[in-house]
């Protein structure tokens, strides 16, 4: 299977300028229509989210027919190649209902291994992550840019994040804390958009729990394209969400899981 | 005195841009020179946070030379004028050292009552926010548009920020969890962004401790511009640092002091 096919970045890029041009005329607008798709929690779902959903299908109709699909908001659609797209509309909902440009567009083909192609996508900024097989790249108001981890091996120099202090359970809460107890520097809120600041080299580690295979199976590619490596807390296959961790370097991601491996045998 | 004299806009848009164009090289770069102001702690001082305070200065010299000035990185300048200039070439360095696109360039001008212009500037993004007696106003990539708080009265509506969770002192901590309890959603991480949040209408309450007077002094014109109210955890005024609440709605801010004001007698 070739992930590195032009098309696939081609449909991605024509895939995410429609959830573009879907979203920001919801963003911060009076237009925003919410509801609760759980009774319990906090899960506000937006018209943004569903049309741009709605819009990233239209191009696979077109384009990739073959191919299965897997979105947040409207299930899963079979197909017949092999592969599937995996996409989160609007990742990050709390941000995006807070006006802080921090959520994104998540979008990754997959096949039955993983995600193999990833691309995350901040509309509001006007910025965009992808990594493949072959490549790594990213582009914003700077211009265009390789994506690259950076080199940082001890726990005492790293830059954590997670989106919120409170991270999951009682026990996943203390697994994340014995980590932050050892880095350099701990951040929060930056939903997708840690991961690619894990890719561009900027951070080092992200860890997080309770998340949907949709919301990481981008951001998988896109570490994994620059160089990182992406595992839920056992050192296991993360694609189908979970409790994940994201690191820049080996040595890294070893010094966190010997913290959260005693989570994860819970 | 005149806050809405043409010049004292026009005049901190080209500083704005002058802070843009001295940060940028440095944003994400490899040229990023750090050395730790204070022997304890972590604040990181960049090359870009000097270059852009004497850009700002540069600016001044030249086009009001009467006025005083209080900068983070170098200090006091005395005016003839009554009014002074208060800058943060970055706000959030922790943010800014990560590469989040939530740091700030703040400049305000005050006379001995507080500030009474104001402006919030995000260079990655390109977004503006500023506000004085007869003005309150945003530009960004959406276009311009008018800055206005929003009417949420109850805790149980509010969406609160606050920039990291440990937020100051044990006391401190407790108190703005004792308002984090009643609102409907909390958010970290956003630095001086969070406050040009509230003056445009997204959020509702930003609570934070241990703050300098140039961290507060561009958001208190900017929010009070737009509507909101902004004090310290007493209810006196806040233009001085420490401890501050901004809130949208006379309401919202009465309910937050209640909690706050218990920690305020400390």
């Amino acid at each position: 299977m070739q992930f590195n096919d032009p098309d696939i970045l081609a449909t991605a890029h024509l895939m995410a300028d429609a959830a573009r041009a879907a979203i920001l005329p919801y963003f911060r607008g009076s237009e925003l229509a919410t509801e609760n798709k759980l009774n319990e929690g906090f899960d506000p779902v937006t018209a943004a989210d569903r049309a741009a959903e709605l819009a990233m299908r239209d191009v696979l109709a077109q384009r990739r027919p073959d191919d299965g699909i897997l979105g947040e908001e409207f299930g899963t659609s079979e197909g017949t190649s092999g592969l599937h797209w995996v996409l989160d509309p609007i990742d990050g909902t709390r941000g995006f209902m807070s006006g802080t440009p921090t959520w994104g567009v998540l979008i990754a083909l997959s096949d039955e291994t993983g995600p193999k192609f990833g691309m995350i996508d901040q509309p509001y900024i006007g910025e965009r992550f992808w990594g493949s097989t072959d490549q790594a790249q990213m582009q914003g108001p700077l211009g265009a840019r390789p994506l690259a981890v950076r080199g940082i091996t001890d726990l005492s120099d790293a830059v954590l994040f997670t989106t919120f202090p409170e991270v999951g359970t009682e026990a996943e809460r203390a697994g994340f804390e014995a980590v932050m107890r050892q880095v350099k520097l701990t951040r929060y809120g930056m939903d997708c958009y840690a991961y690619a600041l894990l890719a561009a080299g900027q951070i080092d580690l992200v860890i997080e729990a309770g998340l949907q295979p949709y919301d990481i199976q981008a951001p998988i590619a896109v570490i994994e394209a620059a160089g990182g490596i992406v595992t839920d807390w056992q050192g296991g296959p993360a694609h189908n969400g979970g409790r994940v961790v994201a690191a820049a370097t080996t040595e890294l991601h070893a010094a966190a899981l010997a913290h959260l491996r005693e989570v994860a045998k819970d």
